[in-house]
């Protein structure tokens, strides 16, 4: 078939809207027709040239929702009409990380999406008969994709899909963090540092584990505002230089630190306050957000000696196919409010904007309406 | 009362060992008897002048083992006649910290025993009436101390008191470092870098907690071999220079790291291999080793996102009074081979022979017998 999509034609470059063919889903692959997509860090990361397994061209996006409009042979666990969302972590129940509660990060079919490639080392996008690689197993900036069945969270179909999308990856990689990694317990006091949409959603899943008090830090007024929305009993507006947050957290907490840290920035020296503020004896400190390429985040392991922990979150650790779902009814049961997330709506047409509001700090999240 | 004990007159020089006198214990406080005290590390460290927390004059010594002599009043839990291991690292049992099942470390008389005093803020021990200052709250290089009744922990009659004594720093650090801060699973593959006191105990734990496959690193053949002694099913000849050890460890587990690490060495470029060579999803690296100041572990956030975590241990995340009985115990009942470690008897007059020892790496450890 053939469909609509934007296409990173070259790094650092606006995306190319153009149309591509589709091919059918092979075995174990869905058919699916996008309905919205938020506009994500990582692929305004991917499209700068930065990212050193970036190629092109590729269909980017990846945090999508939509129907399912056909199924490939095999495919048991969704049908026609089914409401998805994309997980660019799949979850194939099989392999031996699957199977252990302890990870996310599924095995399967890992090797060949790094690369560009559906699971059979081939793929559906193409132009003029030459193949284009998808993009995190997803490529959701189109107006259809071919995904395998293990990387589809069915969700219920009450959810509306421009909400939805926001689960497959920022908020659930938030709320995940503080629910799945963190495992926050009731009463402890939090830090976030960063709120943007994975530091929100970690805000909510620490209100959502019954933490008594919730700090969050960022540097704009705004986003703090929002941070308090979602739950946070504290603010500080804080940046990297100094000691200042690590001492204002140190001094909200009786010198000891937080029970649980969780960075959502990407910059080393706020993980390294995320660690340095965590709470002697059992303090964690959970990293979500991707570091530059040969940045290093620097402990002093007296730190670590007298009893800090150091973990990190690859979306939130969620196993996509059984918890997103949930997550999604967590917000139909009103427990979370994702309209607040929402702050522009864009045509798939209107990406590039999506790019520049992401870098102006404007907003949340822009999520592309196919319509 | 008069009794003899070496002191640290002046940083870098030889211990004197000497007259002093000693006060009858105080409330809340024992008189104790040493019969053997191992010469660790963390003695020399002091002495040498490279603590930056460190103080002259003080009586070295903290891996004290003996008989209480008297009691002060109000003392409760201990009488006289009773066998106890001396504990730097105290459990009041009272404390948030002590209440709470994930940490060892008790804040009860912290500040004081950090400045070299008992908890009244006065000490024991004085020359010519002027007060010394006690080191770690133990100060075991001595024929008798005075410490606080929650620093002892009391210890079955049947232990001989020359190993007993291991349990108090050295021992402890490592077997709990595996069976309670790592909390090692049965069937999982474990490395422990550095084969001293500390990684041979790491690796008698990792053992005890019913390991599969456990890889010990050190440079020393000699020591490698005590290493397999103590239940390591592997062993690899390592530095710290280059990707060696790291990558060895990847191609003994498959490409994915081992369920935990547990460094015991103090470099930090150690920590960072035993950080590296963790499993993927849900590698553990523990860190026991103290590294010099103003040293940092630098981590790759990449490796904690995708699953490994990082944490620290202090005194093996024992909780003396209550988990050093319960160790000595399974020495006695032969599940820990203690002897292997007792390398060499010297008098409390040979103290420095015993630092001599260790700088040459001769023998794991030095024991002083008080006859």
């Amino acid at each position: 078939m053939r469909m609509r999509a934007a296409v990173l034609e070259e790094f650092g470059q606006p995306l190319v809207v153009q149309e591509l063919d589709l091919a059918e889903p092979a075995a174990g692959e869905v058919l699916l027709r996008l309905v919205a997509c938020g506009v994500c860090h990582t692929d305004m990361y991917t499209a700068s040239g930065v990212d050193p397994s970036g190629y092109a061209p590729t269909v980017l996006g990846h945090e999508g929702a939509g129907v399912v409009e056909a199924v490939g042979e095999g495919v048991g666990s969704l049908a026609v009409g089914d409401h998805v969302v994309t997980l660019f972590s799949p979850q194939c129940r099989e392999c031996v990380h699957c199977l252990s509660p302890k990870t996310n990060i599924c095995l399967a079919i890992r090797d060949q999406q790094g690369k560009g490639y559906l699971p059979d080392g081939t793929t559906r996008l193409s132009r003029d008969g030459e193949p284009i690689r998808h993009f995190m197993g997803t490529s959701t900036f189109a107006e259809y994709t071919v995904m395998p069945e293990i990387a589809l969270a069915k969700v219920s179909p009450e959810a509306p899909l421009d909400r939805a999308c926001l689960f497959a990856c920022g908020l659930s990689t938030g709320l995940g963090a503080a629910m799945f990694t963190a495992k926050v317990e009731a009463g402890s006091t939090c830090v976030v540092f960063g709120a943007g949409m994975v530091g929100l959603g970690a805000v909510a899943g620490c209100r959502l584990q019954g933490a008594e008090r919730i700090v969050c830090v960022d540097l704009s007024d705004e986003r703090l505002e929002m941070a308090r929305h979602q739950g946070a009993t504290d603010t500080l507006v804080g940046g990297v230089g100094g000691d200042g947050v690590v001492q204002a957290i140190l001094d909200m907490t009786g010198g000891f630190g937080a029970d649980y840290t969780i960075e959502a920035t990407g910059n080393v020296a706020v993980m390294r306050q995320a660690v340095e503020s965590a709470r002697m004896g059992w303090g964690l400190a959970t990293m979500c957000g991707v570091a530059g390429k040969g940045e290093t985040l620097d402990i002093v392991p007296r730190l670590l000696i007298t009893g800090r922990r150091v973990a990190g979150s690859s979306f939130g650790g969620v196993k996509g196919r059984d918890q997103v779902p949930q997550l999604v009814q967590r917000y139909l049961d009103g427990d979370i409010d994702v309209d607040a997330f929402l702050s522009h709506r864009i045509t798939l047409d209107e990406v590039n904007t999506g790019f520049e509001l992401m870098e102006a700090q404007d907003g949340i999240r822009s999520v592309i309406d196919f319509g």
